[in-house]
Protein backbone atom coordinates (compact mmCIF):
# COMPACT_ATOMS: atom_id res chain seq x y z
CA UNK A 1 0.00 0.00 0.00
CA UNK A 2 1.15 3.68 -0.81
CA UNK A 3 2.40 5.74 1.79
CA UNK A 4 2.30 9.12 -0.04
CA UNK A 5 3.69 11.89 2.54
CA UNK A 6 6.55 14.18 1.82
CA UNK A 7 8.82 12.85 4.89
CA UNK A 8 12.64 12.48 4.24
CA UNK A 9 13.25 8.23 4.59
CA UNK A 10 15.78 6.86 6.25
CA UNK A 11 17.71 3.68 5.89
CA UNK A 12 20.42 2.43 8.03
CA UNK A 13 23.90 0.23 6.78
CA UNK A 14 26.20 -1.17 8.26
CA UNK A 15 29.60 -1.16 6.27
CA UNK A 16 30.10 -5.09 5.07
CA UNK A 17 33.23 -6.45 3.59
CA UNK A 18 31.01 -6.38 0.17
CA UNK A 19 30.96 -2.42 0.24
CA UNK A 20 34.67 -0.99 1.15
CA UNK A 21 37.62 -0.90 -0.99
CA UNK A 22 40.85 -2.55 -0.59
CA UNK A 23 41.61 1.01 1.52
CA UNK A 24 38.98 -0.60 3.97
CA UNK A 25 36.91 2.37 3.31
CA UNK A 26 33.13 2.26 1.66
CA UNK A 27 34.24 2.79 -1.90
CA UNK A 28 32.26 5.02 -4.78
CA UNK A 29 30.62 1.42 -5.65
CA UNK A 30 29.45 0.64 -2.32
CA UNK A 31 27.68 4.22 -2.00
CA UNK A 32 26.00 4.13 -5.19
CA UNK A 33 24.52 0.88 -4.75
CA UNK A 34 23.23 2.19 -0.96
CA UNK A 35 21.97 5.66 -2.33
CA UNK A 36 19.95 3.09 -5.25
CA UNK A 37 18.73 0.20 -2.67
CA UNK A 38 17.55 3.71 -0.74
CA UNK A 39 15.74 4.90 -3.27
CA UNK A 40 14.13 1.77 -4.63
CA UNK A 41 12.63 1.15 -1.09
CA UNK A 42 11.28 4.82 -0.61
CA UNK A 43 9.92 4.59 -4.15
CA UNK A 44 8.18 1.90 -3.64
CA UNK A 45 6.93 2.72 0.06
CA UNK A 46 5.48 5.71 -2.05
CA UNK A 47 3.71 3.87 -4.90
CA UNK A 48 6.69 5.02 -7.04
CA UNK A 49 8.49 1.87 -7.59
CA UNK A 50 9.29 -0.25 -10.81
CA UNK A 51 6.36 -1.94 -10.30
CA UNK A 52 3.59 0.60 -9.85
CA UNK A 53 5.07 2.88 -12.80
CA UNK A 54 5.01 -0.34 -14.79
CA UNK A 55 1.37 -0.85 -14.21
CA UNK A 56 0.77 2.87 -15.37
CA UNK A 57 2.60 2.26 -18.93
CA UNK A 58 5.53 4.29 -17.49
CA UNK A 59 9.15 4.28 -16.36
CA UNK A 60 12.01 6.40 -14.94
CA UNK A 61 15.29 7.15 -16.18
CA UNK A 62 18.04 8.24 -14.02
CA UNK A 63 19.75 10.88 -16.54
CA UNK A 64 22.01 12.75 -13.84
CA UNK A 65 23.71 11.86 -10.46
CA UNK A 66 26.06 14.46 -8.67
CA UNK A 67 27.40 13.29 -4.88
CA UNK A 68 29.77 15.65 -2.72
CA UNK A 69 31.54 13.39 -0.02
CA UNK A 70 33.55 14.83 2.96
CA UNK A 71 34.45 11.66 4.51
CA UNK A 72 34.25 7.82 3.61
CA UNK A 73 33.05 5.61 6.10
CA UNK A 74 35.45 2.79 7.17
CA UNK A 75 34.91 -0.99 7.11
CA UNK A 76 32.40 -2.30 9.98
CA UNK A 77 30.77 1.38 11.19
CA UNK A 78 27.23 1.90 10.51
CA UNK A 79 25.49 5.23 8.16
CA UNK A 80 22.31 6.09 7.84
CA UNK A 81 20.97 7.06 4.47
CA UNK A 82 17.64 9.98 3.85
CA UNK A 83 16.12 10.51 0.98
CA UNK A 84 13.36 12.49 0.18
CA UNK A 85 11.63 14.14 -3.06
CA UNK A 86 11.82 17.68 -4.67
CA UNK A 87 9.28 19.15 -7.05
CA UNK A 88 9.72 18.95 -10.74
CA UNK A 89 11.25 21.74 -12.35
CA UNK A 90 9.86 20.68 -15.92
CA UNK A 91 10.43 17.26 -17.01
CA UNK A 92 12.96 16.34 -14.65
CA UNK A 93 12.37 15.40 -11.18
CA UNK A 94 15.09 15.45 -8.56
CA UNK A 95 15.70 12.56 -5.43
CA UNK A 96 18.62 13.95 -3.11
CA UNK A 97 20.02 12.30 -0.56
CA UNK A 98 21.99 12.84 3.08
CA UNK A 99 24.59 10.49 3.75
CA UNK A 100 25.46 10.67 8.00
CA UNK A 101 26.99 9.01 10.41
CA UNK A 102 25.80 6.56 12.58
CA UNK A 103 25.94 9.81 15.14
CA UNK A 104 24.31 11.83 12.74
CA UNK A 105 26.73 14.05 11.83
CA UNK A 106 26.41 14.85 7.45
CA UNK A 107 29.32 13.30 5.64
CA UNK A 108 27.67 13.17 2.10
CA UNK A 109 24.96 14.99 -0.24
CA UNK A 110 23.46 13.53 -3.76
CA UNK A 111 21.21 14.64 -5.92
CA UNK A 112 19.93 12.57 -8.96
CA UNK A 113 17.56 14.11 -11.82
CA UNK A 114 14.97 11.14 -13.55
CA UNK A 115 12.47 11.98 -16.14
CA UNK A 116 9.16 10.18 -16.50
CA UNK A 117 8.64 7.85 -19.72
CA UNK A 118 6.00 6.46 -21.62
CA UNK A 119 6.79 2.57 -21.79
CA UNK A 120 5.13 2.46 -25.45
CA UNK A 121 6.40 5.96 -27.14
CA UNK A 122 9.54 5.84 -25.36
CA UNK A 123 8.16 9.84 -24.75
CA UNK A 124 9.32 12.00 -21.53
CA UNK A 125 6.35 12.77 -19.62
CA UNK A 126 5.70 15.93 -17.89
CA UNK A 127 6.17 15.17 -14.58
CA UNK A 128 4.30 18.19 -13.25
CA UNK A 129 1.14 16.76 -13.94
CA UNK A 130 2.26 13.08 -12.85
CA UNK A 131 1.59 13.19 -9.04
CA UNK A 132 0.23 15.68 -6.47
CA UNK A 133 3.46 17.02 -6.04
CA UNK A 134 2.96 19.33 -3.33
CA UNK A 135 1.90 16.51 -0.62
CA UNK A 136 5.05 14.60 -1.73
CA UNK A 137 7.72 17.07 -2.36
CA UNK A 138 10.19 18.08 0.68
CA UNK A 139 11.37 21.50 1.47
CA UNK A 140 14.90 20.92 2.34
CA UNK A 141 17.78 21.16 -0.90
CA UNK A 142 20.74 19.76 -1.14
CA UNK A 143 22.00 22.37 -2.72
CA UNK A 144 23.14 20.23 -5.53
CA UNK A 145 22.28 20.58 -9.49
CA UNK A 146 23.45 17.61 -11.08
CA UNK A 147 24.70 19.56 -14.73
CA UNK A 148 24.78 18.71 -17.98
CA UNK A 149 28.48 17.49 -18.20
CA UNK A 150 30.31 18.68 -22.13
CA UNK A 151 31.85 16.77 -24.24
CA UNK A 152 34.76 18.91 -25.19
CA UNK A 153 38.40 18.39 -25.93
CA UNK A 154 40.57 15.90 -26.86
CA UNK A 155 40.26 12.34 -24.71
CA UNK A 156 42.73 9.23 -24.64
CA UNK A 157 41.84 6.23 -24.36
CA UNK A 158 42.34 3.98 -20.77
CA UNK A 159 40.40 0.95 -20.65
CA UNK A 160 38.09 -1.33 -22.43
CA UNK A 161 35.44 -3.67 -21.11
CA UNK A 162 32.85 -6.37 -22.07
CA UNK A 163 29.58 -6.01 -20.79
CA UNK A 164 29.62 -9.37 -18.52
CA UNK A 165 26.66 -10.78 -16.67
CA UNK A 166 27.09 -9.57 -13.44
CA UNK A 167 26.64 -6.03 -14.52
CA UNK A 168 23.14 -6.90 -15.20
CA UNK A 169 21.07 -6.30 -11.72
CA UNK A 170 17.22 -7.85 -10.74
CA UNK A 171 15.53 -5.33 -13.98
CA UNK A 172 17.80 -7.39 -16.51
CA UNK A 173 19.79 -3.87 -17.36
CA UNK A 174 23.37 -2.98 -16.69
CA UNK A 175 23.16 -1.04 -13.61
CA UNK A 176 24.07 2.98 -13.44
CA UNK A 177 26.61 2.06 -10.81
CA UNK A 178 28.91 -0.01 -13.15
CA UNK A 179 29.58 3.03 -15.10
CA UNK A 180 31.53 3.82 -12.14
CA UNK A 181 33.34 0.85 -11.55
CA UNK A 182 34.44 0.98 -15.01
CA UNK A 183 35.80 4.15 -14.48
CA UNK A 184 37.63 3.27 -10.99
CA UNK A 185 38.92 0.40 -12.91
CA UNK A 186 40.33 1.99 -15.21
CA UNK A 187 42.48 4.54 -13.57
CA UNK A 188 45.79 2.59 -12.26
CA UNK A 189 46.04 1.02 -8.70
CA UNK A 190 48.61 3.90 -6.99
CA UNK A 191 46.19 7.13 -7.86
CA UNK A 192 43.63 5.20 -5.86
CA UNK A 193 46.17 5.07 -2.69
CA UNK A 194 47.43 8.65 -2.86
CA UNK A 195 43.85 10.58 -3.76
CA UNK A 196 41.17 11.03 -2.37
CA UNK A 197 37.84 11.62 -3.89
CA UNK A 198 35.45 14.52 -2.85
CA UNK A 199 32.70 14.61 -5.84
CA UNK A 200 31.43 12.11 -8.38
CA UNK A 201 29.13 13.60 -11.09
CA UNK A 202 27.74 11.64 -14.07
CA UNK A 203 25.21 12.06 -17.11
CA UNK A 204 23.55 8.96 -18.05
CA UNK A 205 23.33 9.19 -21.95
CA UNK A 206 22.46 5.55 -23.44
CA UNK A 207 21.96 2.08 -22.22
CA UNK A 208 24.31 -0.37 -22.72
CA UNK A 209 23.62 -4.44 -23.31
CA UNK A 210 25.45 -7.56 -22.44
CA UNK A 211 28.17 -8.24 -24.98
CA UNK A 212 28.78 -4.15 -25.97
CA UNK A 213 31.93 -3.74 -25.90
CA UNK A 214 32.54 -0.18 -23.98
CA UNK A 215 35.88 1.69 -23.87
CA UNK A 216 36.39 4.66 -21.06
CA UNK A 217 38.43 7.86 -22.54
CA UNK A 218 40.02 10.20 -20.27
CA UNK A 219 39.98 14.08 -21.45
CA UNK A 220 43.46 14.97 -21.51
CA UNK A 221 43.27 18.22 -20.08
CA UNK A 222 42.32 16.54 -17.25
CA UNK A 223 45.00 18.34 -14.45
CA UNK A 224 48.13 15.79 -13.79
CA UNK A 225 47.92 13.91 -10.92
CA UNK A 226 51.55 14.23 -10.08
CA UNK A 227 51.60 18.03 -9.92
CA UNK A 228 48.39 19.18 -8.81
CA UNK A 229 46.82 18.75 -5.20
CA UNK A 230 43.77 18.73 -6.60
CA UNK A 231 41.65 18.74 -9.18
CA UNK A 232 38.76 17.33 -11.51
CA UNK A 233 39.28 14.37 -13.81
CA UNK A 234 36.54 14.07 -17.10
CA UNK A 235 35.55 10.80 -18.55
CA UNK A 236 33.62 9.53 -21.07
CA UNK A 237 32.80 6.23 -22.31
CA UNK A 238 31.92 5.08 -25.64
CA UNK A 239 30.29 1.54 -27.10
CA UNK A 240 32.67 0.63 -29.80
CA UNK A 241 30.36 -0.92 -31.91
CA UNK A 242 28.17 2.40 -33.04
CA UNK A 243 30.99 4.77 -31.44
CA UNK A 244 28.06 6.77 -29.17
CA UNK A 245 28.76 8.64 -25.86
CA UNK A 246 26.98 6.26 -23.21
CA UNK A 247 28.23 8.18 -20.24
CA UNK A 248 29.86 11.32 -19.52
CA UNK A 249 31.84 11.76 -15.94
CA UNK A 250 33.84 13.91 -13.98
CA UNK A 251 35.54 12.99 -10.87
CA UNK A 252 36.89 15.29 -8.56
CA UNK A 253 40.14 14.71 -6.02
CA UNK A 254 42.60 15.70 -3.44
CA UNK A 255 45.82 14.48 -2.91
CA UNK A 256 45.68 12.64 0.57
CA UNK A 257 48.17 14.04 3.36
CA UNK B 1 38.91 -9.23 23.19
CA UNK B 2 38.87 -12.83 22.09
CA UNK B 3 36.10 -14.84 22.98
CA UNK B 4 36.84 -18.04 22.51
CA UNK B 5 34.11 -20.40 22.54
CA UNK B 6 32.80 -23.63 20.15
CA UNK B 7 29.23 -22.28 19.87
CA UNK B 8 28.21 -21.42 16.60
CA UNK B 9 28.30 -18.10 15.26
CA UNK B 10 25.03 -16.53 13.82
CA UNK B 11 24.93 -12.88 11.68
CA UNK B 12 21.83 -12.10 10.01
CA UNK B 13 21.71 -10.51 6.47
CA UNK B 14 18.90 -8.50 4.39
CA UNK B 15 18.88 -9.34 0.86
CA UNK B 16 19.64 -6.57 -0.85
CA UNK B 17 19.89 -5.22 -4.77
CA UNK B 18 23.51 -5.50 -4.31
CA UNK B 19 23.53 -9.70 -3.51
CA UNK B 20 20.86 -10.10 -5.82
CA UNK B 21 21.29 -11.53 -9.39
CA UNK B 22 18.86 -10.61 -12.40
CA UNK B 23 16.41 -13.58 -11.78
CA UNK B 24 15.96 -11.81 -8.42
CA UNK B 25 17.63 -14.20 -6.29
CA UNK B 26 20.67 -13.85 -3.68
CA UNK B 27 23.41 -15.31 -6.46
CA UNK B 28 26.40 -17.31 -5.62
CA UNK B 29 28.32 -14.40 -5.97
CA UNK B 30 26.49 -12.56 -3.41
CA UNK B 31 26.35 -15.68 -0.87
CA UNK B 32 30.03 -16.44 -1.01
CA UNK B 33 30.64 -12.88 0.43
CA UNK B 34 27.87 -13.36 2.69
CA UNK B 35 30.16 -16.22 3.98
CA UNK B 36 33.00 -14.59 3.75
CA UNK B 37 31.74 -11.74 6.18
CA UNK B 38 30.34 -14.15 8.65
CA UNK B 39 33.50 -16.21 8.51
CA UNK B 40 35.30 -12.95 9.14
CA UNK B 41 33.15 -11.74 11.88
CA UNK B 42 33.77 -14.67 13.67
CA UNK B 43 37.40 -15.18 13.60
CA UNK B 44 38.05 -11.93 15.17
CA UNK B 45 36.09 -12.44 17.98
CA UNK B 46 37.31 -15.86 18.66
CA UNK B 47 40.97 -13.94 18.00
CA UNK B 48 41.32 -15.54 15.20
CA UNK B 49 41.29 -12.27 12.43
CA UNK B 50 43.45 -11.54 10.16
CA UNK B 51 45.14 -9.17 12.02
CA UNK B 52 45.40 -11.78 15.03
CA UNK B 53 47.15 -14.00 12.79
CA UNK B 54 49.69 -11.16 11.49
CA UNK B 55 50.57 -10.64 15.38
CA UNK B 56 51.61 -14.14 15.44
CA UNK B 57 53.53 -14.38 12.01
CA UNK B 58 50.37 -16.74 10.51
CA UNK B 59 48.02 -16.55 8.00
CA UNK B 60 45.20 -18.39 6.80
CA UNK B 61 44.77 -19.87 3.26
CA UNK B 62 41.27 -21.26 2.28
CA UNK B 63 42.23 -23.96 0.23
CA UNK B 64 38.82 -25.37 -0.83
CA UNK B 65 35.58 -24.97 -0.20
CA UNK B 66 31.85 -26.79 -1.11
CA UNK B 67 28.07 -25.25 -1.04
CA UNK B 68 25.02 -27.05 -1.50
CA UNK B 69 21.77 -25.25 -1.88
CA UNK B 70 18.43 -26.11 -1.88
CA UNK B 71 16.59 -22.52 -2.32
CA UNK B 72 17.85 -19.44 -3.14
CA UNK B 73 16.59 -16.30 -1.24
CA UNK B 74 14.79 -13.81 -3.04
CA UNK B 75 15.14 -10.29 -3.27
CA UNK B 76 14.18 -8.16 0.19
CA UNK B 77 14.21 -11.67 2.09
CA UNK B 78 15.95 -12.10 5.23
CA UNK B 79 18.53 -14.87 6.49
CA UNK B 80 20.67 -16.36 8.88
CA UNK B 81 24.12 -17.55 8.23
CA UNK B 82 25.77 -19.94 11.19
CA UNK B 83 29.18 -20.73 11.65
CA UNK B 84 31.80 -22.97 13.60
CA UNK B 85 34.50 -24.70 13.29
CA UNK B 86 35.87 -28.41 13.36
CA UNK B 87 38.54 -30.18 15.27
CA UNK B 88 41.68 -30.32 12.29
CA UNK B 89 42.69 -32.88 10.55
CA UNK B 90 45.76 -33.16 9.89
CA UNK B 91 46.84 -29.79 8.69
CA UNK B 92 43.14 -28.98 7.36
CA UNK B 93 41.13 -26.64 9.69
CA UNK B 94 37.73 -26.60 8.89
CA UNK B 95 35.29 -24.00 9.41
CA UNK B 96 31.71 -24.76 8.32
CA UNK B 97 28.36 -22.91 7.65
CA UNK B 98 24.14 -23.10 7.58
CA UNK B 99 21.92 -21.29 5.91
CA UNK B 100 18.77 -20.71 7.15
CA UNK B 101 15.74 -18.53 6.50
CA UNK B 102 14.75 -16.21 8.86
CA UNK B 103 12.31 -18.43 10.31
CA UNK B 104 15.09 -20.92 10.63
CA UNK B 105 14.20 -23.19 7.85
CA UNK B 106 17.89 -24.76 6.36
CA UNK B 107 18.32 -23.96 2.79
CA UNK B 108 22.05 -24.72 2.42
CA UNK B 109 24.93 -25.92 3.73
CA UNK B 110 29.24 -24.95 3.34
CA UNK B 111 32.28 -26.54 4.38
CA UNK B 112 35.79 -24.72 3.77
CA UNK B 113 38.90 -25.81 4.64
CA UNK B 114 42.06 -23.80 6.27
CA UNK B 115 45.48 -23.83 6.30
CA UNK B 116 47.75 -22.52 8.56
CA UNK B 117 50.82 -21.27 7.07
CA UNK B 118 53.90 -19.41 8.58
CA UNK B 119 54.41 -16.08 7.02
CA UNK B 120 58.37 -16.19 6.84
CA UNK B 121 59.18 -19.55 5.77
CA UNK B 122 55.36 -20.08 4.20
CA UNK B 123 55.31 -23.15 5.85
CA UNK B 124 52.34 -25.57 6.39
CA UNK B 125 51.91 -25.25 10.17
CA UNK B 126 50.09 -28.51 11.75
CA UNK B 127 46.85 -26.87 12.65
CA UNK B 128 46.14 -29.28 15.74
CA UNK B 129 49.15 -27.82 17.86
CA UNK B 130 48.03 -24.03 17.03
CA UNK B 131 44.97 -23.91 19.50
CA UNK B 132 43.28 -25.79 22.38
CA UNK B 133 40.70 -26.90 19.98
CA UNK B 134 38.54 -28.77 22.26
CA UNK B 135 37.65 -25.72 23.78
CA UNK B 136 36.83 -24.19 20.14
CA UNK B 137 35.48 -27.02 17.78
CA UNK B 138 31.92 -27.67 17.35
CA UNK B 139 30.28 -31.22 17.32
CA UNK B 140 28.25 -30.95 14.53
CA UNK B 141 29.38 -31.90 10.87
CA UNK B 142 27.65 -30.78 7.62
CA UNK B 143 28.89 -33.76 6.37
CA UNK B 144 30.46 -32.21 3.55
CA UNK B 145 33.92 -32.57 2.16
CA UNK B 146 35.95 -30.36 -0.12
CA UNK B 147 37.23 -32.99 -2.40
CA UNK B 148 40.25 -32.68 -4.21
CA UNK B 149 38.68 -31.60 -8.24
CA UNK B 150 40.76 -33.33 -10.35
CA UNK B 151 41.84 -31.51 -13.67
CA UNK B 152 41.71 -34.49 -16.38
CA UNK B 153 40.01 -34.95 -19.82
CA UNK B 154 40.05 -31.89 -22.80
CA UNK B 155 38.80 -28.43 -21.94
CA UNK B 156 37.41 -25.45 -24.23
CA UNK B 157 37.99 -21.71 -23.80
CA UNK B 158 35.42 -20.22 -23.05
CA UNK B 159 36.25 -16.63 -21.59
CA UNK B 160 39.10 -14.43 -20.62
CA UNK B 161 39.66 -11.92 -17.86
CA UNK B 162 41.83 -8.97 -16.69
CA UNK B 163 42.12 -9.01 -12.75
CA UNK B 164 40.73 -5.34 -12.57
CA UNK B 165 40.98 -3.37 -9.15
CA UNK B 166 37.47 -4.18 -8.16
CA UNK B 167 38.30 -7.46 -7.74
CA UNK B 168 41.10 -6.79 -4.74
CA UNK B 169 39.55 -6.61 -0.98
CA UNK B 170 39.96 -4.66 1.80
CA UNK B 171 43.19 -7.57 2.15
CA UNK B 172 44.71 -6.21 -1.42
CA UNK B 173 44.41 -9.50 -2.58
CA UNK B 174 41.93 -10.91 -5.39
CA UNK B 175 39.11 -11.72 -3.32
CA UNK B 176 38.65 -15.80 -3.68
CA UNK B 177 35.05 -14.95 -4.57
CA UNK B 178 35.81 -13.57 -7.66
CA UNK B 179 36.72 -16.68 -9.27
CA UNK B 180 32.67 -17.72 -8.73
CA UNK B 181 32.13 -14.88 -10.48
CA UNK B 182 34.63 -15.23 -13.30
CA UNK B 183 33.21 -18.80 -14.03
CA UNK B 184 29.37 -17.84 -13.47
CA UNK B 185 30.19 -14.58 -16.10
CA UNK B 186 31.60 -16.79 -18.77
CA UNK B 187 28.31 -18.94 -18.78
CA UNK B 188 25.65 -17.84 -21.31
CA UNK B 189 23.27 -15.64 -20.29
CA UNK B 190 20.44 -17.69 -21.23
CA UNK B 191 21.81 -20.80 -19.19
CA UNK B 192 21.52 -18.40 -16.32
CA UNK B 193 17.64 -18.35 -16.67
CA UNK B 194 17.18 -22.04 -17.39
CA UNK B 195 19.21 -23.78 -14.92
CA UNK B 196 19.13 -23.97 -10.88
CA UNK B 197 22.74 -24.19 -9.45
CA UNK B 198 22.51 -26.72 -6.89
CA UNK B 199 25.96 -27.14 -5.96
CA UNK B 200 29.54 -25.45 -5.82
CA UNK B 201 32.78 -26.67 -4.92
CA UNK B 202 36.46 -24.84 -5.79
CA UNK B 203 39.57 -26.01 -5.06
CA UNK B 204 41.88 -22.44 -4.72
CA UNK B 205 45.66 -23.39 -6.22
CA UNK B 206 47.06 -20.33 -6.64
CA UNK B 207 46.96 -16.09 -6.11
CA UNK B 208 46.29 -14.06 -8.90
CA UNK B 209 47.65 -10.91 -9.19
CA UNK B 210 46.68 -7.28 -10.60
CA UNK B 211 46.91 -7.11 -14.30
CA UNK B 212 46.96 -10.62 -14.57
CA UNK B 213 45.27 -12.32 -17.56
CA UNK B 214 43.13 -15.05 -16.66
CA UNK B 215 41.44 -17.45 -18.68
CA UNK B 216 38.13 -19.52 -17.80
CA UNK B 217 38.22 -23.03 -19.40
CA UNK B 218 35.38 -25.62 -19.34
CA UNK B 219 35.30 -29.56 -19.37
CA UNK B 220 34.22 -30.74 -22.65
CA UNK B 221 33.15 -33.98 -21.09
CA UNK B 222 30.77 -32.36 -19.05
CA UNK B 223 27.10 -32.75 -19.73
CA UNK B 224 25.43 -31.05 -22.52
CA UNK B 225 23.17 -28.70 -20.96
CA UNK B 226 20.46 -29.15 -23.96
CA UNK B 227 20.26 -32.49 -23.34
CA UNK B 228 20.61 -33.11 -19.83
CA UNK B 229 17.68 -32.43 -17.11
CA UNK B 230 20.69 -32.28 -14.62
CA UNK B 231 24.49 -32.52 -14.18
CA UNK B 232 27.73 -31.49 -13.14
CA UNK B 233 29.94 -28.76 -14.95
CA UNK B 234 33.69 -28.96 -14.71
CA UNK B 235 35.59 -25.59 -14.47
CA UNK B 236 39.78 -24.16 -14.15
CA UNK B 237 41.18 -21.30 -14.06
CA UNK B 238 44.50 -20.35 -15.90
CA UNK B 239 46.83 -17.76 -15.79
CA UNK B 240 47.61 -16.64 -19.56
CA UNK B 241 51.67 -15.51 -18.37
CA UNK B 242 52.62 -19.03 -16.81
CA UNK B 243 49.78 -21.33 -17.63
CA UNK B 244 49.70 -22.29 -13.87
CA UNK B 245 46.22 -23.63 -12.79
CA UNK B 246 44.96 -20.94 -10.44
CA UNK B 247 41.27 -22.79 -9.78
CA UNK B 248 39.49 -25.81 -10.47
CA UNK B 249 35.50 -25.53 -9.80
CA UNK B 250 32.44 -27.86 -10.12
CA UNK B 251 29.24 -26.29 -10.62
CA UNK B 252 26.05 -28.87 -9.71
CA UNK B 253 22.86 -27.72 -11.42
CA UNK B 254 19.31 -28.72 -12.55
CA UNK B 255 17.08 -27.34 -15.07
CA UNK B 256 14.55 -25.75 -13.94
CA UNK B 257 11.11 -27.02 -14.43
Amino acid sequence: MANINNAPWTENFHITSLLVNPLGRLGLYGLLNLLQETAWIHAEKMGFGMQDMEQQGLFWVLTRQSLQMKTWPRFGENIQIQTWLRAPEGAFVAREFAILTQSGEEIGLCSTSWLALDRQSKKILPAETLRPWDQIAHARSTGITPEKIPVTGTYEKIAKYRVRNSDLDINQHVNNTKYAQWILDAIPYDLHKSLKLNTYSVNFLAETHLGDEVEVHRNCSSPDVQLATHGESAYKGLRVGDEKVLFTAVLGWEKRK
